[in-house]
């Protein structure tokens, strides 16, 4: 099986996007909760500085670290200082170049576009469920950060290989502009989005609406055209010009 | 909002079955992967006496007992001896009866179940996705335990309330069959199943079968009639015997 055959990229990125959707809408479930992301907040003994969220991310990616997670080049941290695998972890050899790959990290800028988009996503004020709340947002990161490290690292490998005479130039000038320009396929990026679109709608056309709250296809299709298409981008700039 | 109308129960008891099934195919897309069911072959540094399985469950139980999660009714834990958790939690008033909620606990014969179904559920072999394959057990267990322990809980309460009387004698002569005898209702059980098979062929319909493995209803079909509701029912008789 060829890992970069990009059709098949494409269609593991189709479903990483169906993941994003589910853990959008499990969110959603939930009122917005503003308390359990302010500093100093958590009431978490121990972690009395922090918000719940910032406790909940933290204590799960210790978690997911010491089981060797972030040995995967697409499953990349929010928090740094992360402990060692408390196990060996077999990393078969993806054929993407060997580097730090937190240089491709964008986690940083999902976090802030993912927080802001709770406002709208969910219902205003609090249900008291804090706990549900940030567990949910942490299952939503996970699934967001997979797919633009996935596509950041995949897609810029594949095509790299497919003329690398192409970008060895720019490669060569670091010239992260021309590197931009070259990875970006305005009809592929209009395609995404209107699949997106319709699969929101179609995900939700048997559920419940008297138990389940249900989101608009505009939430998802802006936080794909905002976030995850510029920062997937981004992660192929920063990949290609260390390649 | 009345906890209690068997309508809204039945309608949540319906959304949380959704869950199972995207975490049951969530986990068919990794390898039976035995090994990391093996006592002994966790590899992780400080438990090697257990299996991947049981340490990667114990520890996502351990930082979500810190959380709070078992303060709810309806979460009960796999693992025994969890720590007291780390932040106040309040817990609304439900109108469930207060009790030691463990005494309804279902998950042991859960685990059980699920485990032995994993050699039909994945493909056969080892993929060397060991981490990925347990950390998706353990969210399916958590789906799992969740619908058994609500339906315990919320549907033998609601029975109850609707005809005291009838309950109270059973209640009174501590009468487990007589009690299993009034909550069953084999053509709620049959609806359940029929529902469940055809919501496992539609959330599947339009999946890229390239990549994505997909499941027969069949296996679901088999794990609700032979886990999901006998164990519900038996969660209803344990809480209906303390009430």
């Amino acid at each position: 099986m060829n890992n970069f055959d990009l059709e098949l990229i494409a269609a593991r990125l189709e479903a990483l996007e169906e993941t994003i959707i589910h853990r959008f809408i499990d969110r959603a479930q939930f009122a917005h909760n503003e308390p359990a992301y302010l500093p100093k907040h958590s009431g978490f003994a121990g972690a009395e500085e922090d918000s719940l969220f910032q406790v909940r991310l933290g204590a799960q990616e210790r978690l997911d670290a010491e089981f060797g997670r972030y040995m995967v080049p697409e499953e990349r941290p929010y928090t740094t200082g992360l402990p060692a695998p408390r196990r060996q972890v077999v990393v078969p050899d993806t054929g993407i170049a060997r580097m730090q790959y937190d240089c491709i990290n964008q986690t940083s800028k999902i976090c802030t576009a993912y927080l802001n988009c709770l406002a709208a996503l969910c219902q205003s004020g609090d249900d008291g469920q804090h706990g549900s709340s940030v567990e949910h947002d942490v299952a939503a990161l996970q699934a967001i950060a997979r797919r633009v490290h996935y596509g950041a690292l995949y897609v810029s490998e594949s095509k790299y290989r497919n003329s690398p005479e192409v970008y060895r130039e720019f490669i060569r000038s670091q010239d992260a502009q021309q590197l931009l320009r070259l990875l970006t396929r305005p009809e592929v990026e209009d395609a995404v989005v209107a699949r997106l679109a319709a699969k929101v709608e179609r995900l939700q056309a048997h559920v419940n609406r008297g138990i389940r709250r249900t989101i608009g296809p505009e939430l998802l299709v802006e936080f794909y055209r905002d976030t995850v298409i510029p920062l997937t981008k981004a992660g192929q700039v920063a990949y290609l010009l260390r390649r």
